[in-house]
């Protein structure tokens, strides 16, 4: 008879194997209403676990206040405060609808968003747009008339020249797409200027030929040329539906979802389904601090985004992109020994995704939360900053997951499987 | 009094210098007869340093062929052969003419070209365009029909569409481009994926707002898409300007140009003006061959692009580029020993051009052929590799310059400089 350590083992590699072998393709643009199940005009999905909106963090807060403004469900600030607080706005995690926000932000009704779908399984996951690089924007916790105006462009502008491009140009390998902006410096979290150009640039022609207006075809490319993170939304969709791809699998430890609000950081696991483990987010260990802000002024750890780590992206990947390392007063020594650590804590080495500086060796895969709690090494996740109190992104750093939330999913998982 | 030593180190500190900062601005596009000055319809600029019809290689010899047809001097390879044997083109290094000409190609009068002028001197430098990631091009040494149309649509087609972005655009520091693509795993000579991308998104708004046609437009941006190397060209026309700004300073050993013409590779020297000292090309030392293709169907190493490796990128740059030495079989161990080989023949490290991997050091800048000779380790060219019967592209490599070339320039600056 298999013993429990080998049922584990057998589930891990059978998730990890679903979740490498997913072939997310981008294949369309449409309204959040439009392509997520359940998304209503009133529904707001916030990133990480479930919160209340008492325990929620400012700039969440700010955003669940900008995003109603944006559908046209209050005038001023007060007027959405008044809806929340008599309850007739849902607000919920993304994960349940499918979908990933980026840091504080919000994803409502009306925001077009990328449609990536699992070409072996059919499942889709969805993603908002991102906004531009300026400090100010709904994702950075900011809700001012430029943001609400700048949402309304990205709806009537970006959307539909993005929706026209792909449509024309069929569906877009994501993983092909980030295994060769690994090859070029990228991470895929804090660093995705290759990515950006490499799907910018496979989008023009099919842009130009689908009939965009002129002048809104050059806004678009130089939106995207001007933002090196642009792509960040689509990969999150796609890293949505690749570890998607690995959830619930009975017996598995590997972690399907690492989610922050800015107050608690979730962890799913494959064999326990839906269920969210929690501890507390964490402000930044290494940054590159915009001005002069330091932790002092910063929301802990926000986003969904973190999805990226959990297929072998971002933190797990950071030997892929010393640039970044540098720009946060690291070493190229720090970034390989940050990606030897999370191999200690990882199931594999991905077979796609892979580290130039490393002689093209796989990125660690797959995080186990046996190896998390036995080796007291946490996932570390390359995420943006963003003020406390909702004056937008303040940097760009790394956090440390709580341990906390794996020492309660091991706990539950031996509860669940007790032999 | 200064020794000759003495005189030697300023020297090449006031050479390397004036190229360091040379400031390389792309602004324009134009056909080579308007732009490059004393070009007439029958001047046809070969790669390298002086050749002899007689001595020239297959592949450039057919590309002299075809460049005669495209400018409609010949009708068939028999008229151009004649027109040859009577004297009747000019035949002539690219060099003399302030222009760079790549692998085996030819550079003629109705070819579009690349303009980029030192800022600061006005000084100009040329290189024709990439004619697309085909096997079988004129640059690499073949003439069929499918060629010369090929290279009207690059004139009708390419140029105006690329003149009318920069024209709108301004000029653009191609420095700084080509520093941001080492960032991206380039090493500006056989690896351009990043400058090409970084290159074509910054002239895509422009080019649409510039009023090119939507479908040419269309086709110039897949062109750069699909084409890796396409912005080599505009690279090699930048980095002739920079090597061009440390052009003749009394006493300087640092080399000013390293040019292959597939038979010998000639070498230019500071204080040594414009005199060429050769040596036989090399085949390749390490290579990815298409297909079951071998150092037996090579052509010896060809083209200007060597120029790259005079300013401190391509074959000093390989450690940028782990990714490309890993396609040749490589390791990133080897990658770091041939930059910190080059390291050991140069004046300098690059204060702009910098490598991810080795913690932002500078690539290895400024040739001295004193330290060639003294150390016998040669520069290492990153090159694409072109069948020696005139059948294309077969690989990319990497190969050697020949010593006898470095030890001939120094005998001629002793007898020059002695004391």
């Amino acid at each position: 008879m298999q013993t429990l350590k080998g049922k584990i083992e057998a589930a891990n590699l059978e998730a990890v194997t679903r979740m490498v072998k997913a072939q997310p393709m981008w294949n369309d643009v449409c309204a959040a209403g439009e392509g997520i199940p359940g998304m209503t005009k009133s529904t707001f999905l916030h990133a990480g676990p479930p919160i209340s909106w008492e325990r929620m963090c400012i700039p969440q807060k700010n955003a669940m206040i900008g995003a109603i403004m944006y559908e046209g469900l209050a005038g001023t600030p007060e007027e959405a405060l008044k809806l929340i607080e008599q309850g007739k706005v849902t607000m919920s995690p993304s994960h349940p609808y499918n979908t990933v926000t980026s840091m504080a932000g919000i994803t409502s009704y009306s925001q077009p968003v990328f449609v990536v779908v699992n070409e072996q399984t059919g499942h889709k996951g969805f993603c908002a747009f991102y906004e531009g690089p300026e400090y100010d924007i709904l994702k950075m916790g900011v809700y001012s008339e430029r943001v609400l105006k700048n949402l309304k462009y990205i709806e009537t502008v970006t959307g539909p020249a993005l929706q026209k491009a792909i449509r024309r140009h069929g569906p877009l390998n994501v993983k092909r797409l980030l295994a060769k902006a690994l090859t070029m410096g990228d991470e895929i979290h804090t660093r995705n200027v290759a990515a950006t150009h490499l799907m910018a640039m496979e989008m023009a022609g099919d842009m130009l030929r689908a009939g965009v207006d002129r002048e809104e075809a050059a806004q678009t490319m130089e939106l995207m040329q001007r933002s090196d993170q642009f792509t960040i939304h689509l990969s999150m969709a796609a890293c949505k539906v690749m570890a998607d791809a690995a959830r619930n699998v009975e017996y598995s430890t590997m972690v399907t979802a690492l989610a922050r609000n800015g107050v608690d950081v979730g962890v799913q696991v494959s064999g326990l389904g839906d269920a969210w483990f929690v501890g507390p987010a964490q402000l930044w260990t290494g940054a590159l601090w915009f001005g002069a802000y330091s932790n002092a002024d910063a929301n802990p750890d926000t986003g969904d985004s973190a999805i990226v780590e959990c297929v072998g992206l971002g933190g797990m990947a950071t030997a892929a992109a010393p640039v970044l390392i540098q720009m946060k007063g690291g070493t190229v020594q720090d970034a390989v020994d940050y990606t030897r650590q999370m191999d200690d804590i990882c199931i594999m080495q991905h077979p796609d995704f892979t580290i130039p500086m490393l002689d093209g060796q796989g990125t660690p895969t797959g995080i186990d939360i046996r190896k998390v709690v036995a080796t007291g090494n946490v996932p570390v996740i390359n995420s943006s900053i963003c003020h406390k109190n909702g004056l937008g992104q303040i940097g760009v750093g790394h956090a440390l997951a709580p341990m906390e939330a794996f020492e309660h999913a091991l706990r539950a998982f031996g509860e669940k499987y007790a032999e």
